[in-house]
Protein backbone atom coordinates (compact mmCIF):
# COMPACT_ATOMS: atom_id res chain seq x y z
CA UNK A 1 0.00 0.00 0.00
CA UNK A 2 1.52 3.05 -1.12
CA UNK A 3 0.82 6.55 0.33
CA UNK A 4 0.21 8.77 -2.30
CA UNK A 5 -0.53 12.26 -0.34
CA UNK A 6 -1.05 13.02 3.20
CA UNK A 7 -2.00 16.53 4.80
CA UNK A 8 -3.10 17.82 8.05
CA UNK A 9 -6.43 19.00 8.65
CA UNK A 10 -8.75 19.54 11.68
CA UNK A 11 -5.46 17.66 13.97
CA UNK A 12 -6.46 14.79 12.38
CA UNK A 13 -5.20 14.02 8.50
CA UNK A 14 -6.35 13.25 5.22
CA UNK A 15 -4.61 10.41 3.62
CA UNK A 16 -4.56 9.29 0.24
CA UNK A 17 -3.34 5.52 -0.61
CA UNK A 18 -2.97 3.32 -3.61
CA UNK A 19 -2.53 -0.81 -3.55
CA UNK A 20 -3.23 -3.39 -6.00
CA UNK A 21 -6.49 -4.68 -6.26
CA UNK A 22 -7.27 -8.05 -6.75
CA UNK A 23 -11.08 -7.40 -7.30
CA UNK A 24 -10.27 -4.69 -9.78
CA UNK A 25 -7.44 -6.21 -11.36
CA UNK A 26 -4.96 -2.66 -11.35
CA UNK A 27 -4.14 0.25 -9.00
CA UNK A 28 -7.07 1.82 -6.79
CA UNK A 29 -7.09 5.02 -4.73
CA UNK A 30 -8.60 5.53 -1.64
CA UNK A 31 -8.97 8.53 0.94
CA UNK A 32 -9.20 7.81 4.20
CA UNK A 33 -9.49 10.85 7.17
CA UNK A 34 -7.62 10.18 11.01
CA UNK A 35 -9.04 11.99 13.21
CA UNK A 36 -6.44 12.74 16.45
CA UNK A 37 -7.61 9.70 18.25
CA UNK A 38 -6.55 7.43 15.71
CA UNK A 39 -2.91 9.30 14.75
CA UNK A 40 -2.70 8.85 18.92
CA UNK A 41 -3.42 4.49 17.98
CA UNK A 42 -6.95 4.83 20.02
CA UNK A 43 -9.54 2.37 18.57
CA UNK A 44 -12.31 4.57 16.61
CA UNK A 45 -15.28 3.43 14.96
CA UNK A 46 -15.27 3.78 11.11
CA UNK A 47 -17.28 5.16 8.65
CA UNK A 48 -17.63 4.06 4.96
CA UNK A 49 -18.45 6.73 2.42
CA UNK A 50 -19.44 5.92 -1.17
CA UNK A 51 -19.25 8.93 -3.92
CA UNK A 52 -21.82 9.27 -6.59
CA UNK A 53 -21.04 9.61 -10.58
CA UNK A 54 -18.74 11.10 -11.65
CA UNK A 55 -16.48 11.30 -8.31
CA UNK A 56 -13.10 10.37 -7.07
CA UNK A 57 -11.86 9.22 -3.68
CA UNK A 58 -10.94 12.87 -3.46
CA UNK A 59 -14.40 14.49 -3.81
CA UNK A 60 -15.43 13.81 -0.26
CA UNK A 61 -12.99 14.37 1.40
CA UNK A 62 -12.72 18.23 -0.63
CA UNK A 63 -16.07 18.96 -1.09
CA UNK A 64 -17.96 17.81 2.26
CA UNK A 65 -17.05 19.08 4.89
CA UNK A 66 -16.98 16.63 7.16
CA UNK A 67 -13.52 16.32 8.98
CA UNK A 68 -14.36 18.69 11.25
CA UNK A 69 -16.80 16.40 12.78
CA UNK A 70 -14.84 13.28 12.20
CA UNK A 71 -12.21 15.33 14.47
CA UNK A 72 -14.50 15.58 17.03
CA UNK A 73 -16.58 13.01 17.28
CA UNK A 74 -13.05 10.50 16.64
CA UNK A 75 -14.19 8.71 13.58
CA UNK A 76 -12.39 7.52 10.64
CA UNK A 77 -13.35 8.18 7.05
CA UNK A 78 -12.86 5.51 4.48
CA UNK A 79 -13.40 6.78 0.80
CA UNK A 80 -13.18 4.53 -1.90
CA UNK A 81 -12.94 5.58 -5.71
CA UNK A 82 -16.33 4.69 -7.60
CA UNK A 83 -14.87 2.58 -10.22
CA UNK A 84 -11.81 0.90 -11.59
CA UNK A 85 -9.45 3.20 -13.27
CA UNK A 86 -6.48 2.85 -15.73
CA UNK A 87 -5.78 2.65 -19.84
CA UNK A 88 -6.80 -1.16 -19.82
CA UNK A 89 -9.74 -0.20 -18.29
CA UNK A 90 -13.23 -0.01 -20.41
CA UNK A 91 -14.06 3.22 -19.77
CA UNK A 92 -17.52 3.56 -20.79
CA UNK A 93 -19.20 6.55 -23.32
CA UNK A 94 -20.99 8.42 -20.84
CA UNK A 95 -20.79 9.96 -17.16
CA UNK A 96 -23.42 7.66 -16.37
CA UNK A 97 -21.20 4.33 -17.32
CA UNK A 98 -17.91 2.90 -17.02
CA UNK A 99 -15.32 4.71 -15.35
CA UNK A 100 -16.55 6.90 -12.42
CA UNK A 101 -19.68 4.99 -12.42
CA UNK A 102 -19.29 1.55 -10.96
CA UNK A 103 -22.77 1.01 -9.09
CA UNK A 104 -20.95 -0.76 -6.28
CA UNK A 105 -21.69 -4.61 -8.13
CA UNK A 106 -19.94 -7.06 -9.77
CA UNK A 107 -20.52 -6.69 -12.72
CA UNK A 108 -21.08 -10.11 -15.17
CA UNK A 109 -21.22 -8.85 -18.31
CA UNK A 110 -18.11 -7.87 -20.69
CA UNK A 111 -16.56 -5.87 -21.31
CA UNK A 112 -17.24 -4.94 -17.96
CA UNK A 113 -16.50 -8.14 -16.00
CA UNK A 114 -12.86 -7.71 -16.14
CA UNK A 115 -12.24 -5.13 -13.77
CA UNK A 116 -15.68 -3.94 -12.34
CA UNK A 117 -16.10 -5.67 -9.10
CA UNK A 118 -16.83 -2.44 -6.93
CA UNK A 119 -18.98 -4.47 -4.44
CA UNK A 120 -16.56 -7.32 -3.59
CA UNK A 121 -14.05 -4.35 -3.92
CA UNK A 122 -15.18 -2.56 -0.91
CA UNK A 123 -16.72 -4.88 1.34
CA UNK A 124 -14.05 -7.71 1.15
CA UNK A 125 -10.86 -6.07 0.03
CA UNK A 126 -11.06 -2.31 1.06
CA UNK A 127 -12.50 -3.16 4.02
CA UNK A 128 -10.11 -5.69 5.48
CA UNK A 129 -7.35 -3.22 3.83
CA UNK A 130 -8.45 -0.86 6.55
CA UNK A 131 -9.10 -2.59 9.21
CA UNK A 132 -5.28 -3.97 8.89
CA UNK A 133 -3.82 -0.42 8.38
CA UNK A 134 -5.90 1.37 10.70
CA UNK A 135 -6.60 1.56 14.36
CA UNK A 136 -10.45 0.71 13.66
CA UNK A 137 -12.73 -0.92 15.72
CA UNK A 138 -14.27 -4.08 13.48
CA UNK A 139 -17.54 -4.06 15.64
CA UNK A 140 -18.15 -0.01 14.82
CA UNK A 141 -18.14 0.44 11.13
CA UNK A 142 -20.90 2.12 9.45
CA UNK A 143 -21.80 3.21 5.39
CA UNK A 144 -23.32 6.09 3.79
CA UNK A 145 -23.12 7.57 0.50
CA UNK A 146 -24.76 9.92 -2.45
CA UNK A 147 -26.92 9.25 -4.84
CA UNK A 148 -25.27 6.32 -6.85
CA UNK A 149 -23.13 5.96 -3.71
CA UNK A 150 -26.39 5.78 -1.54
CA UNK A 151 -27.79 3.37 -3.35
CA UNK A 152 -24.05 1.16 -2.38
CA UNK A 153 -24.27 2.15 0.83
CA UNK A 154 -28.19 0.98 0.98
CA UNK A 155 -27.65 -2.19 -0.68
CA UNK A 156 -24.27 -3.55 0.70
CA UNK A 157 -25.64 -2.00 4.09
CA UNK A 158 -28.45 -4.97 3.59
CA UNK A 159 -26.67 -7.57 1.92
CA UNK A 160 -23.40 -7.35 4.66
CA UNK A 161 -24.76 -6.23 7.96
CA UNK A 162 -22.69 -8.13 10.13
CA UNK A 163 -20.10 -5.37 8.41
CA UNK A 164 -22.01 -2.38 8.43
CA UNK A 165 -23.54 -1.79 11.88
CA UNK A 166 -25.08 1.73 10.83
CA UNK A 167 -26.19 3.17 7.29
CA UNK A 168 -27.79 5.91 6.27
CA UNK A 169 -27.61 8.34 2.64
CA UNK A 170 -27.58 11.06 1.00
CA UNK A 171 -30.48 11.75 -1.92
CA UNK A 172 -29.54 7.80 -2.56
CA UNK A 173 -31.24 5.85 -5.82
CA UNK A 174 -33.44 3.87 -3.79
CA UNK A 175 -34.84 2.01 -6.31
CA UNK A 176 -32.42 1.49 -9.44
CA UNK A 177 -34.41 -1.26 -10.95
CA UNK A 178 -36.59 1.70 -11.81
CA UNK A 179 -34.85 4.65 -12.88
CA UNK A 180 -33.04 5.02 -16.29
CA UNK A 181 -29.53 5.41 -14.33
CA UNK A 182 -30.00 2.67 -12.56
CA UNK A 183 -31.35 0.60 -15.32
CA UNK A 184 -29.00 1.53 -17.76
CA UNK A 185 -25.89 0.54 -15.61
CA UNK A 186 -27.54 -2.60 -14.70
CA UNK A 187 -28.38 -3.32 -18.31
CA UNK A 188 -24.68 -3.14 -19.01
CA UNK A 189 -23.18 -4.49 -15.76
CA UNK A 190 -25.18 -7.22 -15.16
CA UNK A 191 -27.21 -8.09 -18.37
CA UNK A 192 -30.83 -8.00 -19.60
CA UNK A 193 -32.10 -10.89 -16.89
CA UNK A 194 -33.48 -8.48 -14.51
CA UNK A 195 -34.19 -11.36 -12.06
CA UNK A 196 -30.75 -10.68 -11.35
CA UNK A 197 -30.52 -6.74 -10.78
CA UNK A 198 -33.28 -7.34 -7.65
CA UNK A 199 -30.22 -8.39 -5.38
CA UNK A 200 -28.66 -4.70 -5.96
CA UNK A 201 -31.71 -2.70 -5.40
CA UNK A 202 -32.46 -1.58 -1.95
CA UNK A 203 -35.95 -1.17 -2.44
CA UNK A 204 -35.94 -4.80 -3.03
CA UNK A 205 -33.57 -5.83 -0.49
CA UNK A 206 -35.75 -4.41 2.49
CA UNK A 207 -38.94 -6.09 1.46
CA UNK A 208 -36.95 -9.79 1.31
CA UNK A 209 -34.34 -9.44 4.09
CA UNK A 210 -36.77 -7.73 6.43
CA UNK A 211 -35.87 -5.10 9.58
CA UNK A 212 -32.11 -4.85 9.89
CA UNK A 213 -31.32 -1.24 11.39
CA UNK A 214 -32.58 0.29 14.52
CA UNK A 215 -32.58 3.24 12.50
CA UNK A 216 -32.29 4.48 8.81
CA UNK A 217 -31.49 8.45 8.03
CA UNK A 218 -32.12 9.35 4.68
CA UNK A 219 -31.81 13.31 3.97
CA UNK A 220 -32.98 14.16 0.35
CA UNK A 221 -33.04 18.17 -1.04
CA UNK A 222 -36.74 18.75 -2.16
CA UNK A 223 -35.38 20.97 -4.85
CA UNK A 224 -33.03 18.05 -6.42
CA UNK A 225 -32.83 18.13 -10.07
CA UNK A 226 -32.24 14.17 -10.13
CA UNK A 227 -35.31 13.72 -7.59
CA UNK A 228 -36.94 11.30 -10.65
CA UNK A 229 -34.33 8.92 -10.77
CA UNK A 230 -34.19 8.63 -6.38
CA UNK A 231 -37.38 7.14 -5.43
CA UNK A 232 -36.94 7.64 -1.56
CA UNK A 233 -41.12 7.28 -1.20
CA UNK A 234 -40.64 3.21 -2.25
CA UNK A 235 -38.44 2.96 0.13
CA UNK A 236 -40.04 4.58 2.76
CA UNK A 237 -43.07 2.27 1.46
CA UNK A 238 -40.51 -0.89 1.49
CA UNK A 239 -39.44 0.31 5.30
CA UNK A 240 -43.18 0.66 6.75
CA UNK A 241 -43.92 -2.66 5.38
CA UNK A 242 -41.28 -4.30 7.14
CA UNK A 243 -41.56 -2.18 10.25
CA UNK A 244 -37.72 -0.98 9.74
CA UNK A 245 -37.39 2.54 11.61
CA UNK A 246 -36.55 5.06 8.70
CA UNK A 247 -36.14 8.78 9.20
CA UNK A 248 -36.72 10.79 5.85
CA UNK A 249 -35.79 14.43 5.62
CA UNK A 250 -36.39 16.10 2.82
CA UNK A 251 -35.20 19.66 2.96
CA UNK A 252 -37.12 22.65 1.15
CA UNK A 253 -34.65 24.29 -1.67
CA UNK A 254 -32.09 22.17 -1.27
CA UNK A 255 -30.38 20.57 -4.26
CA UNK A 256 -28.57 17.13 -5.68
CA UNK A 257 -24.84 18.52 -5.01
CA UNK A 258 -22.16 18.73 -2.34
CA UNK A 259 -23.65 22.19 -0.90
CA UNK A 260 -26.65 20.45 0.33
CA UNK A 261 -24.55 17.89 1.49
CA UNK A 262 -22.28 19.68 3.65
CA UNK A 263 -25.22 21.41 5.09
CA UNK A 264 -26.37 17.94 6.81
CA UNK A 265 -23.27 15.91 7.20
CA UNK A 266 -22.32 16.31 11.00
CA UNK A 267 -25.80 14.73 11.50
CA UNK A 268 -25.03 11.82 9.49
CA UNK A 269 -21.69 11.46 11.28
CA UNK A 270 -23.29 11.95 14.85
CA UNK A 271 -25.97 9.53 13.48
CA UNK A 272 -23.43 6.71 12.72
CA UNK A 273 -21.24 7.20 16.25
CA UNK A 274 -24.08 7.60 18.52
CA UNK A 275 -25.28 4.38 17.27
CA UNK A 276 -22.15 2.67 16.69
CA UNK A 277 -20.23 3.64 20.23
CA UNK A 278 -23.40 3.11 22.17
CA UNK B 1 -25.51 40.77 -14.23
CA UNK B 2 -26.33 36.78 -15.13
CA UNK B 3 -27.30 34.15 -12.38
CA UNK B 4 -25.21 31.30 -13.25
CA UNK B 5 -25.77 29.09 -10.74
CA UNK B 6 -27.25 28.76 -7.33
CA UNK B 7 -27.96 26.27 -4.40
CA UNK B 8 -28.93 26.15 -1.39
CA UNK B 9 -26.22 25.81 1.50
CA UNK B 10 -26.60 26.05 5.33
CA UNK B 11 -30.13 27.63 4.96
CA UNK B 12 -27.96 30.45 2.95
CA UNK B 13 -27.30 30.41 -1.10
CA UNK B 14 -24.57 29.85 -2.92
CA UNK B 15 -24.66 31.78 -6.19
CA UNK B 16 -22.46 32.25 -9.42
CA UNK B 17 -22.96 35.39 -11.22
CA UNK B 18 -21.58 36.65 -14.87
CA UNK B 19 -20.93 40.05 -16.01
CA UNK B 20 -19.31 42.08 -18.49
CA UNK B 21 -16.10 43.91 -16.87
CA UNK B 22 -15.09 47.11 -17.95
CA UNK B 23 -11.72 46.49 -16.55
CA UNK B 24 -11.19 42.80 -17.49
CA UNK B 25 -12.50 43.47 -21.26
CA UNK B 26 -14.53 40.37 -21.42
CA UNK B 27 -16.95 38.16 -19.44
CA UNK B 28 -16.25 37.88 -15.59
CA UNK B 29 -17.70 35.21 -13.15
CA UNK B 30 -17.64 35.44 -9.35
CA UNK B 31 -19.73 33.53 -6.41
CA UNK B 32 -21.38 34.46 -3.55
CA UNK B 33 -22.65 33.10 -0.95
CA UNK B 34 -25.48 34.96 0.73
CA UNK B 35 -26.33 33.84 4.68
CA UNK B 36 -29.80 33.44 5.75
CA UNK B 37 -29.89 37.41 6.96
CA UNK B 38 -28.94 38.48 3.59
CA UNK B 39 -31.79 36.48 2.05
CA UNK B 40 -33.93 38.43 4.45
CA UNK B 41 -32.66 41.33 2.60
CA UNK B 42 -31.22 42.77 6.29
CA UNK B 43 -28.25 44.68 5.44
CA UNK B 44 -24.61 42.33 6.40
CA UNK B 45 -21.32 42.62 6.84
CA UNK B 46 -18.88 41.16 3.76
CA UNK B 47 -15.97 39.39 3.05
CA UNK B 48 -14.21 38.91 -0.22
CA UNK B 49 -11.56 36.08 -0.30
CA UNK B 50 -8.94 36.25 -3.14
CA UNK B 51 -8.21 33.07 -4.11
CA UNK B 52 -4.46 32.01 -5.40
CA UNK B 53 -2.86 30.68 -8.17
CA UNK B 54 -5.09 27.93 -10.61
CA UNK B 55 -8.10 28.49 -8.50
CA UNK B 56 -11.35 29.90 -10.20
CA UNK B 57 -14.70 31.82 -8.32
CA UNK B 58 -15.45 28.29 -7.24
CA UNK B 59 -12.62 27.17 -5.45
CA UNK B 60 -13.28 29.10 -2.00
CA UNK B 61 -17.13 28.03 -1.49
CA UNK B 62 -16.54 24.26 -2.88
CA UNK B 63 -12.80 23.64 -0.53
CA UNK B 64 -13.29 26.19 2.55
CA UNK B 65 -15.87 24.88 4.50
CA UNK B 66 -16.86 28.52 5.17
CA UNK B 67 -20.39 28.43 5.08
CA UNK B 68 -21.46 27.17 7.84
CA UNK B 69 -19.70 29.85 9.79
CA UNK B 70 -21.07 32.44 7.60
CA UNK B 71 -24.40 31.22 7.43
CA UNK B 72 -24.08 31.88 11.86
CA UNK B 73 -22.36 35.29 11.58
CA UNK B 74 -24.48 36.60 9.13
CA UNK B 75 -21.71 37.32 6.96
CA UNK B 76 -21.94 37.61 3.00
CA UNK B 77 -18.46 36.05 1.10
CA UNK B 78 -18.18 37.47 -2.21
CA UNK B 79 -15.64 35.32 -4.15
CA UNK B 80 -13.69 36.65 -7.46
CA UNK B 81 -11.87 34.58 -9.93
CA UNK B 82 -8.33 34.83 -10.23
CA UNK B 83 -7.69 36.48 -13.23
CA UNK B 84 -9.39 37.40 -16.64
CA UNK B 85 -10.58 34.38 -18.62
CA UNK B 86 -11.22 33.46 -22.46
CA UNK B 87 -10.55 32.65 -25.49
CA UNK B 88 -9.08 36.17 -26.52
CA UNK B 89 -6.98 36.70 -23.16
CA UNK B 90 -2.90 35.96 -23.08
CA UNK B 91 -3.25 32.44 -21.44
CA UNK B 92 -0.20 32.57 -20.28
CA UNK B 93 2.88 29.51 -20.15
CA UNK B 94 2.67 28.10 -16.89
CA UNK B 95 0.29 27.76 -14.07
CA UNK B 96 2.17 30.63 -12.32
CA UNK B 97 1.55 32.85 -14.90
CA UNK B 98 -1.80 34.23 -17.11
CA UNK B 99 -5.47 32.84 -16.74
CA UNK B 100 -5.01 31.92 -13.17
CA UNK B 101 -2.54 33.82 -11.89
CA UNK B 102 -3.51 37.61 -11.82
CA UNK B 103 -1.84 38.31 -9.22
CA UNK B 104 -4.30 41.44 -8.25
CA UNK B 105 -2.57 43.83 -9.81
CA UNK B 106 -3.18 46.15 -12.81
CA UNK B 107 -0.83 45.12 -15.94
CA UNK B 108 1.17 47.62 -17.83
CA UNK B 109 3.17 45.63 -20.35
CA UNK B 110 1.58 43.82 -23.29
CA UNK B 111 0.23 41.12 -23.68
CA UNK B 112 -1.36 41.48 -20.55
CA UNK B 113 -2.01 45.34 -20.42
CA UNK B 114 -5.35 44.43 -22.41
CA UNK B 115 -7.31 42.33 -19.88
CA UNK B 116 -5.16 42.27 -16.99
CA UNK B 117 -6.74 44.53 -14.55
CA UNK B 118 -7.87 42.81 -11.74
CA UNK B 119 -6.66 45.00 -8.93
CA UNK B 120 -9.04 47.80 -10.71
CA UNK B 121 -11.70 44.82 -11.43
CA UNK B 122 -11.77 43.92 -7.68
CA UNK B 123 -11.46 47.43 -6.07
CA UNK B 124 -13.33 49.71 -8.03
CA UNK B 125 -15.95 47.28 -10.37
CA UNK B 126 -16.64 43.95 -8.53
CA UNK B 127 -16.97 46.31 -5.02
CA UNK B 128 -19.35 48.28 -6.55
CA UNK B 129 -21.16 45.90 -8.49
CA UNK B 130 -22.22 43.83 -5.14
CA UNK B 131 -23.11 46.66 -3.03
CA UNK B 132 -25.44 47.37 -5.31
CA UNK B 133 -26.48 43.86 -5.63
CA UNK B 134 -26.59 42.79 -2.85
CA UNK B 135 -27.47 43.78 1.01
CA UNK B 136 -24.26 44.72 2.14
CA UNK B 137 -23.19 47.77 4.35
CA UNK B 138 -20.47 49.64 2.83
CA UNK B 139 -18.85 50.03 6.11
CA UNK B 140 -18.48 46.67 6.81
CA UNK B 141 -16.33 44.86 4.70
CA UNK B 142 -13.46 43.02 5.19
CA UNK B 143 -11.14 41.10 2.71
CA UNK B 144 -9.02 38.10 2.79
CA UNK B 145 -7.08 35.35 0.74
CA UNK B 146 -4.90 32.52 0.11
CA UNK B 147 -1.29 32.26 -1.13
CA UNK B 148 -1.25 35.00 -4.30
CA UNK B 149 -4.86 35.89 -3.12
CA UNK B 150 -3.34 36.65 0.38
CA UNK B 151 -1.08 39.26 -1.11
CA UNK B 152 -4.03 40.80 -2.93
CA UNK B 153 -5.77 40.78 0.66
CA UNK B 154 -2.00 42.44 2.60
CA UNK B 155 -2.24 44.86 -1.01
CA UNK B 156 -5.58 45.66 -1.24
CA UNK B 157 -6.45 46.38 2.28
CA UNK B 158 -3.30 48.61 2.58
CA UNK B 159 -4.00 51.00 -0.55
CA UNK B 160 -8.39 50.76 -0.04
CA UNK B 161 -8.55 51.28 3.85
CA UNK B 162 -11.60 53.25 2.99
CA UNK B 163 -12.63 50.20 1.27
CA UNK B 164 -11.44 47.89 3.65
CA UNK B 165 -11.45 47.84 7.01
CA UNK B 166 -10.43 44.37 8.04
CA UNK B 167 -7.49 41.90 6.37
CA UNK B 168 -6.49 38.53 6.89
CA UNK B 169 -4.32 35.85 4.82
CA UNK B 170 -4.04 32.35 4.60
CA UNK B 171 -0.19 31.76 4.04
CA UNK B 172 0.18 35.20 2.05
CA UNK B 173 2.82 36.01 -0.60
CA UNK B 174 3.74 38.51 1.74
CA UNK B 175 6.42 39.85 0.09
CA UNK B 176 6.62 38.95 -4.29
CA UNK B 177 9.35 41.51 -4.85
CA UNK B 178 11.23 39.25 -2.76
CA UNK B 179 10.19 35.69 -4.47
CA UNK B 180 10.47 33.62 -7.83
CA UNK B 181 6.41 33.59 -7.72
CA UNK B 182 6.20 37.50 -7.69
CA UNK B 183 9.39 38.13 -9.84
CA UNK B 184 8.11 36.41 -12.61
CA UNK B 185 4.72 37.74 -12.61
CA UNK B 186 5.65 41.61 -11.51
CA UNK B 187 8.45 41.26 -14.95
CA UNK B 188 5.58 40.08 -17.09
CA UNK B 189 2.67 42.75 -16.00
CA UNK B 190 4.15 45.69 -14.75
CA UNK B 191 8.13 45.29 -16.77
CA UNK B 192 11.40 45.40 -15.56
CA UNK B 193 11.66 48.83 -13.76
CA UNK B 194 11.11 47.25 -9.92
CA UNK B 195 10.37 50.70 -8.27
CA UNK B 196 7.15 50.19 -9.98
CA UNK B 197 6.90 46.72 -7.95
CA UNK B 198 6.90 48.16 -4.39
CA UNK B 199 3.06 49.70 -4.53
CA UNK B 200 2.17 46.00 -5.13
CA UNK B 201 4.44 44.74 -1.87
CA UNK B 202 2.50 43.73 1.37
CA UNK B 203 6.17 44.29 3.18
CA UNK B 204 6.84 47.56 1.49
CA UNK B 205 3.16 49.03 1.93
CA UNK B 206 2.84 48.55 5.65
CA UNK B 207 6.60 50.10 6.01
CA UNK B 208 5.69 53.23 3.79
CA UNK B 209 1.27 53.78 4.60
CA UNK B 210 2.46 52.70 8.55
CA UNK B 211 -0.14 51.03 10.42
CA UNK B 212 -3.96 51.15 9.59
CA UNK B 213 -5.73 48.60 11.09
CA UNK B 214 -6.52 47.00 14.89
CA UNK B 215 -4.44 44.12 14.01
CA UNK B 216 -4.19 41.65 10.81
CA UNK B 217 -4.04 37.72 11.23
CA UNK B 218 -2.11 35.85 9.36
CA UNK B 219 -2.37 31.96 9.19
CA UNK B 220 0.73 30.06 8.31
CA UNK B 221 1.26 26.57 7.94
CA UNK B 222 4.85 25.53 9.69
CA UNK B 223 4.56 22.58 6.84
CA UNK B 224 4.07 24.66 4.06
CA UNK B 225 6.04 23.42 0.31
CA UNK B 226 5.71 26.81 -0.91
CA UNK B 227 7.56 28.56 2.49
CA UNK B 228 10.05 30.16 0.60
CA UNK B 229 7.50 32.00 -2.01
CA UNK B 230 5.90 34.01 1.66
CA UNK B 231 8.46 35.28 3.83
CA UNK B 232 5.69 35.76 6.76
CA UNK B 233 8.77 37.20 8.75
CA UNK B 234 9.36 40.02 7.01
CA UNK B 235 5.90 41.11 7.36
CA UNK B 236 5.83 40.88 10.99
CA UNK B 237 8.93 42.77 11.07
CA UNK B 238 7.66 45.30 8.71
CA UNK B 239 4.72 45.50 10.67
CA UNK B 240 6.95 45.58 14.26
CA UNK B 241 8.75 48.64 12.46
CA UNK B 242 5.03 50.77 12.29
CA UNK B 243 3.44 49.47 15.36
CA UNK B 244 0.80 47.54 13.33
CA UNK B 245 -0.55 44.83 15.58
CA UNK B 246 -0.01 41.96 13.94
CA UNK B 247 -1.56 38.28 14.92
CA UNK B 248 1.27 35.05 13.09
CA UNK B 249 -0.08 31.52 13.78
CA UNK B 250 2.50 29.15 12.40
CA UNK B 251 0.83 25.97 12.45
CA UNK B 252 2.82 22.66 12.93
CA UNK B 253 2.26 20.12 10.09
CA UNK B 254 -0.17 21.55 7.81
CA UNK B 255 0.40 22.39 4.28
CA UNK B 256 -0.78 25.07 1.71
CA UNK B 257 -3.57 23.33 0.88
CA UNK B 258 -7.56 23.88 1.20
CA UNK B 259 -6.87 21.73 4.53
CA UNK B 260 -4.96 23.81 6.21
CA UNK B 261 -7.71 26.61 5.02
CA UNK B 262 -10.46 24.81 6.27
CA UNK B 263 -9.25 23.97 9.40
CA UNK B 264 -8.49 27.91 10.61
CA UNK B 265 -11.23 29.21 8.20
CA UNK B 266 -13.54 29.69 11.37
CA UNK B 267 -11.22 32.02 13.12
CA UNK B 268 -11.31 34.60 10.27
CA UNK B 269 -14.58 34.89 9.59
CA UNK B 270 -14.88 36.08 13.35
CA UNK B 271 -11.91 38.11 13.32
CA UNK B 272 -13.50 39.97 10.50
CA UNK B 273 -16.91 39.92 11.86
CA UNK B 274 -16.07 41.04 15.49
CA UNK B 275 -14.36 43.90 13.88
CA UNK B 276 -16.75 44.83 11.58
CA UNK B 277 -19.67 45.01 13.78
CA UNK B 278 -18.49 46.74 16.91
Amino acid sequence: MELLQRAKCFDGEIQVHEFTSTYLKGKAKFSVYLPPKALQKQKCSALFFLAGLTCTEETFAAKAHAQKIASTLGVILILPDTSPRGDDVEPGDAWDIGQGAGFYVNATEQPWSTHYHMESYVVDELYNKVIEHFPIDPQKIGITGHSMGGHGALTLAWKYPHKFKTVSAFAPICAPTQCPWGQKAFTAYLGDDQQQWLAHDAVELVKSKGALFKDVLIDQGAADEFYFQLHPDLLVQACQDVKQKITLREHEGYDHGYYFIQTFVADHLRFHVNSLEN
